[in-house]
């Protein structure tokens, strides 16, 4: 008998419809004997319907206004998969993000989690009942409510996981596991059995976006096994685990992103205390940035260059002219055509090659690349969007991602 | 400088341009300087949305869900109005229920409030605050989400106008006030200036269905002003309150109900106990019963004649069927094509010859009246539904309630 905690996202509880069958779903399981934890995301697109809600009352809304506005998505889908679930005869108990025990500090839209305390939960369980959670909120000390930001819904899995030591962390979503590549680009790509938390963690920041990042970090800081499977079949899935044995394997996968912009700082003066004074800046507007590349230092002056979010390049470039003269900028250029490809996997920390194997494949695919960073088990290359596709797929090819190893 | 609870229904912030005129309205009275508690019921149809989510996905929806469930509704459109206020430069905050202190026993869709703890809603207030309530939902003492069932948002602000010993109460709706009869059917009819709880009592009770009678006794009891205005003028409305000389108007208005249906029980034996047997099944199975008739025996049986809700009538013709050989019933009859017409008015108490007056005026007017039910301030008639609107208008003009008084 094991303890498990499912996630299930908006697309899989869109529908009334699709509501009874994920009851359906955790009801098979909770008949094999599992004890179930199910958390869920708001129907379908009902959280943008919110958002626009918001947007045509308030030019800025205030952000502990738009967590109370926004929980309320999940809270509907958790009483109807509740709701479903009873109706089918097992007695199930919706809980929302406070009543589940996940308590957080008070920064509204992006919370973090401070402390867990699933007593209720699991006073529920042990009484024969399965939980439904609603995701992707929690509450402050002093019953404030938060939401913790994107890809909340996969943290209150892992979360709750972790308070509970369930067995296992599901996240049910429209994809079947992790592949080597996206296949809607690669059709040869490769469904992987597992991935470890640090390659997914590259994989997620580098635009798989099956799971964000915070998920998977908390996953491996906190021992949770994390296994990403289809809401809509029984296959196994991609589990995310560290094993022994996964070292031999060197490109573990490509990952694109196409919703990032650059952004080039012109002749910028280079003395000390310049890239604090531009960085901090755009931190300070809470402008998270992504690639970071500074160019060799001509006549006192240097280019800087940069990926942001798209959604964040009007606010980027608002910030960088304000900075401008007090830098010593020629000018600010900004180029949202781009797109980042990654080459993701542990194995490459010992295998030396892997990055002239990579910019030789892009080279003879007639690819320019813009930008290089590296990790440890990274390579992401910035190029532009138009060539975005072809380099997944000369990459893939190049590492020979579709034989099974 | 006066404390002020106002309270919008769902069709005066049924839409993002609809909240953004309600909050002009708030904000103007706040800028002459009263301090304004805001109660919103759900946006529009949205709670009838969300009930109908919850039929898709179950039989019969837990309670305890359907509360989860609805309470969602108010929450939306409490942070969308904060929002909006906020937007326009002076600061509001939402509070749920809960948070606002409305704590009530356990009976989900139809709990009562059972303590009254603002202190966290005069903070807000007393920062400079307008405050933005969720209508509709209360918390129980061991934090369970409940909702207080039809009329709940009214039931909410007048509660929060007795705890914070607000000046007045007012209930923004999508009429100007209380009339004499429905303008719609009565061109002349005239609004009136002031009514008495009681009056207003009967008139809610009578099918005017500005306000339920769950608030308006709530108010009597705690001497609660309330004032029924439009949310779409600035005109004064009516005032609900006792007030001295108002035993002079012997008829205050009349009443319609299109909403109820008759049953006839035949020949039921005339021994003690029948009518306990027969209303308590009804009681049993939660169908309100309204007016009640039973006729002289002959031969030791009698007919017994009763209104519920239309809704209920499937309901309640079963429970009689079920019930009709135990209570010695020949036949269960009945007859949906009905309406009740009221006339209502505390000065009726002291004037003999309102009865009188009415039936003459219904028989002139070639009305048949199939039932009369009469209290110290209203006479019920019920009549075929095809002559409700004449029946009104005959009574209208009979007590002169164009003229002003």
């Amino acid at each position: 008998m094991a303890l498990v905690v499912q996630k299930y996202g908006g697309s899989s509880v869109a529908t009334p419809e699709l509501i009874c069958r994920v009851a359906e779903r955790v009801l098979e399981r909770h008949r094999q004997g599992d004890r179930m934890v199910v958390v869920v995301s708001a129907m379908g697109d009902s959280t943008d319907h919110l958002k626009l809600l918001a947007e045509k009352v308030s030019r800025a809304p205030a952000k502990r206004e738009m967590d109370m506005l926004m929980a309320s998505g999940e809270r509907i889908a958790m009483s109807l998969l509740a709701m479903a679930i009873t109706d089918m005869g097992v007695e199930a108990v919706s809980m929302t993000g406070g009543q589940s025990g996940i308590i957080t500090d008070r920064v509204h839209q992006s919370a973090r989690i401070t402390e867990l305390k699933p007593a209720r939960l699991l006073k529920e369980l042990n009484r024969g009942r399965i939980v439904i959670v609603a995701g992707f909120q929690g509450i402050t000390d002093d019953e404030e409510e938060t939401t913790l930001g994107r890809g909340g819904s996969n943290l209150t899995a892992v979360a709750l996981a972790y308070a509970l030591n369930a067995d296992v962390c599901e996240m049910n979503t429209d994809v079947d596991g992790i592949y080597t590549a996206d296949p809607r680009i690669v059709p040869n790509a490769r469904k992987l059995d597992l991935i470890s938390p640090d390659e997914m963690l590259e994989l997620a920041s580098s635009g798989a976006r099956v799971l964000q990042s915070r998920s998977v970090e908390f996953a491996k800081k906190s021992g949770v096994t994390i296994a990403v499977r289809s809401s809509f079949n029984d296959h196994p899935g991609t589990l995310i685990k560290e094993m022994e044995g996964m070292e031999e394997v060197v490109v573990r996968g490509i990952a694109h992103d196409e919703s990032e912009a650059k952004i080039t700082v012109r002749q910028v003066s280079d003395r000390p205390g310049i890239a604090a004074l531009l960085f901090g800046a755009l931190a300070e507007h809470h402008i998270n940035v992504d690639m970071i590349l500074q160019n060799t230092s001509e006549q006192g002056a240097t280019d800087v260059s940069f990926t942001v979010k798209e959604d964040d390049l009007g606010k980027a470039l608002e910030v960088c002219q304000n900075i401008k003269q007090e830098v010593g900028a020629a000018e600010v250029l900004a180029d949202s055509d781009i797109a980042k490809v990654s080459i993701v996997g542990v194995g490459m920390r010992s295998h030396p090659g892997v990055a002239a194997t990579a910019f030789r494949a892009l080279s003879e695919a007639k690819i320019n690349i813009e930008m290089i960073s590296t990790s440890e088990i990274k390579i992401g290359c910035v190029v532009a969007r138009r060539d975005c596709d072809n380099a997944v797929r000369a990459l893939h090819a190049a590492f020979e991602l579709d034989r099974v190893d």
